[in-house]
């Protein structure tokens, strides 16, 4: 897909010099978040079609599709963009309960806690899956 | 600040090349997604000492205390980070209730929408507060 060929949809979006936008995924029911990663216009254009969240992966430089490994497939409910056109927010059904590679629910894990000696990041939800399970699928 | 002379808690971010971190914020109550920003250490930092979000503005390169001009502040309720420790969540509590610079609730007002046509982005959600009258103040 080259830039000429984009739909005014996705022309719209302010992509970044790298060609890619924030996507945020909040459970479409709870409102819950569970994770922020990246898309390139052909990941969101693939999302769109297949009705599902593919990011792209910047550390393996290829399409994601959410789920492919460990079944934690996330079905699209509504697509949002924000004021600047810059960044995407995904409703989903997160399928198997977990969105983090961890096992957990969500990968916003990690509380903010001041411990009286400074501040620290605790981990404040549990493991619903264990990961190696998660990934033998 | 210096980034030799980062506290722990901040020392684990994974910041971006440019210093940066993606801040999401979310109504602590509802769970509705409000807006996503950047923030560097010091804003991180200045946001928790003063228990409101403090963003970075990258197109100003300046601190952005979220309301100093609106009214409409942040205020912090909790903190988290994810699993790669690379994006932020603020949980908030807005003031004014309005976190969009168009006077709408949440930034995330355009919804891709099937034509029957194509895909178009949609304003969904209304505008709660007149923009001028917003930045009056």
């Amino acid at each position: 897909m080259t830039e000429n060929a984009l739909p005014l949809w996705l022309e719209q979006i302010k992509w970044t010099d790298d060609g890619l936008v924030p996507a945020i995924a909040q459970d479409y029911q709870t409102g819950e978040l569970l994770m922020m990663a990246w898309m390139n216009a052909e990941s969101l254009s693939l999302s769109v079609q297949e009705n599902r969240a593919i990011y792209w992966s910047r550390s393996r430089k290829s399409l994601w599709r959410k789920g492919e490994s460990s079944g934690n497939v996330q079905q699209l409910h509504e697509i949002r963009l924000d004021c600047d056109n810059d960044v995407i927010v995904l409703k989903v059904k997160q399928l198997g309960n977990v969105a983090c590679h961890t096992g957990r629910r969500s990968c916003f894990y990690k509380k903010l806690d001041n411990t009286g000696n400074g501040y620290t990041w605790t981990d404040v939800e549990p493991v619903l899956k264990d990961p190696k399970e998660m990934y033998q699928q």
